[in-house]
């Protein structure tokens, strides 16, 4: 008999219960011993419920109980989540997790206590929701140098989106049909500015190159920037635009990666992950893409994954693992090189001599039903340093006002 | 000091040498401990091989070597790789393999043996490729009970249907290019008449449910039959069709698995995964769909995976298993139910009312360029059975000649 705590019981965490109850059996069988919820931690008011006599709101009646060998902590965010959980893998439980804020910026640090104290510390479930991902990246791709990641990481501005460009609406129409049916938070920051998203890549990114990439190291970028304008002109490119968090080993041993809106062409398997879907595609030196794609979000989708995680932890699975902080091994985002996107309006008729004497030759980008003033083109590769100060000249001359700038994949 | 012995120097196995090699460092810091190749069987001479001193055309000096420690069998086929196999895990040496008509037949007896001596029968590059699947599947979704596999899992066919699709060719057209190319074989059987498919929804059937599947009682067909004019219809309709290996586990236990062109939806995931590109679409009751996509074969991607079960195995993974074969769990063919698309030529006047007669209500599919005498429709739901009986009721009416049925996903 295994026993298991929940803490926070959200979302996530009443689907780990469900799931834990409804598969009972089949789990049984996989972990090779009866996973048993013991205790819920939370401090709401459960006295009704079913279940009422798992819940606690003390978390030392958790952590004193030396029955309790895994803590399943969906809580989510920073505090209390990091005490807890480095209490108790300190008391030796293991911790799997789908908090993606506490992985990516103590990632490290809780690593090396589990390591220390023989035990697991797993957290499939803190990108990609119910997708594994972790796990593949981990193990299956062991005889791979992974090159590259790149991943629609976030689901709510994936499904943004997609009824931008599918049915043709603005940014604030979508976010308040998304608010509407739960897939937006009232607060909806952490999506639409790229938050989530920068947390996972933090997340896939340590991983994989073996070393914790903070994420405030990361450069940031929303999607609240995306006019449907821009939409109707990636379309006329056979384009989609993508929220994408991006992660490249560079030969130096460091590290560019960033979280930024990218038109991708539509042949990119990325291009046709629609909804509320997550995808990432993995590069490696051997394997080429693999992509893994599937439901990013939702209570039992992470509730699978998190309790995939109980059962390995159940089986003493200790193996991953990532190297200590390192401020200076993520690039200086300034240096990093892109096509890109530039829509400009109030274009005067000598634009073109202006836009060629700055960036060199481009590609313009007509569309049907194109307002006159408005001159669209994608420039060659620039420098992120480069690029800005282009714009700045771009604006400068005076013969147009800059609507927007988006990389190109 | 790991010792490993490969099986085969064709493609996969040279991959698995070079991939070995050139990924020394990394793979020993994820094994923990140094992997040589010590030997190499083949037939053929290699005297001139830069690594000529380690080939060897005797299995015996393998097998008597209490050094090694892991086989890779990378040959194929049934002779002499089942012998090969037993003996090596008879004699306590674990072994991995990309040999999907081995695991298709074989699988149960040799994971019991394996199970038995307590070391690893691995086979994650029998499907998919270097795609990860097999562990995934068996591991990441621990706490899901699968339902339902659905997977584009033969490149040839899928290069070829693509091409078919994009570019208006006829099939002998493309399969004649994909021979000059190399993505399909002199002799195509094996992968035009959906043999090799077959056998890798068998594998993924018996992981998924845990009891051997025969690749003999799954219902295969190729996609020969397929012309040009029913990629046009499929595209009036916005649908592609693709070879598809599907397998759903029913109520009662047993298994409805069935290899077969469909016509799927553009929006399907898997309708976007195009050239030589596999995916396996998984669905599981608590993740809902997840996919799996990449080069489902080629040397390097193979090898990663073969390589990545070499490092599995030497760290003693040796969860993998299934339950014994049974004949009877898998449903008869006749019972499946799927709608169907019929495509006649030759059609008179009175058409509608015979084919209303017989199927119940359709739905008719016109599409540019149509020629006249082509009567093509999507029918309501039937039993393969029932359509059996419908098609040959039509065919007795004297009002068409039937060109084509297939199944609609």
């Amino acid at each position: 008999m295994i026993n298991v705590a929940i803490l926070g019981y959200g979302t996530v965490g009443s689907g780990v219960y469900e799931v834990l109850t409804k598969n009972a059996e089949s789990i049984k069988k996989k972990a090779g011993d009866e996973i048993r919820v013991k205790y819920i931690l939370d401090i709401r008011d459960f006295s009704d419920a079913p279940n009422a006599h798992l819940f606690t709101k003390d978390f030392n009646v958790i952590l004193n109980d030396p029955e309790v060998s895994i803590v399943a902590e969906v809580i989510g965010g920073i505090r209390p989540s990091y005490d807890f959980t480095k209490a108790a893998l300190l008391a030796g439980k293991s911790v799997v997790t789908s908090n993606k804020e506490l992985v990516a910026n103590k990632g490290y640090e809780l690593l090396k206590i589990a390591k220390e104290k023989g035990i697991s510390y797993l957290f499939e479930a803190s990108v990609g929701g119910g997708i594994p991902i972790i796990r593949p990246m981990h193990q299956c791709l062991a005889a791979n140098e992974i090159e590259e990641i790149t991943g629609i990481l976030n689901g709510t501005t994936n499904y943004i989106l997609t009824k931008m460009i599918n049915e043709r609406l603005s940014f604030d129409e979508v976010l308040k049909d998304a608010q509407k049916k739960g897939y937006a938070e009232a607060n909806p920051d952490a999506d639409v500015l790229g938050i989530d998203a920068c947390r996972k890549i933090a997340i896939l990114s340590s991983l994989a190159f073996s070393m914790q990439v903070s994420p405030d190291k990361i450069h940031t970028e929303g999607i609240t920037g995306i006019s449907l304008t821009d939409v109707e002109y990636a379309k006329a490119t056979s384009s989609v635009i993508k929220l994408l968090g991006r992660s490249v080993l560079n030969s130096d041993g460091t590290v560019s990666a960033m979280v930024a809106p990218f038109i991708i062409a539509s042949s990119n398997p990325l291009a046709n992950v629609d909804d509320v879907f997550n995808a990432i595609l993995v590069k490696g030196d051997s394997i080429g893409d693999v992509m893994f794609y599937g439901r990013g979000a939702g209570k039992l989708p992470t509730a699978s994954a998190v309790v995939a995680d109980i059962i390995d932890a159940s089986k003493g699975r200790r193996d991953i693992f990532w190297g200590e902080v390192d401020y200076e091994n993520v690039r200086d985002f300034n240096t990093y090189e892109h096509e890109f996107y530039v829509r400009t309006t109030d274009a005067s008729v000598d634009m073109k001599a202006t836009v060629y004497g700055i960036f060199g030759s481009v590609k313009r980008i007509v569309r049907e039903d194109m307002p006159s003033g408005e001159y669209t083109f994608l420039t060659k590769s620039f420098t992120e340093a480069q690029m800005k100060e282009n714009v700045e000249k771009l604006a400068a001359a005076g013969c147009c006002k800059v609507g927007s700038v988006i990389r190109v994949l």
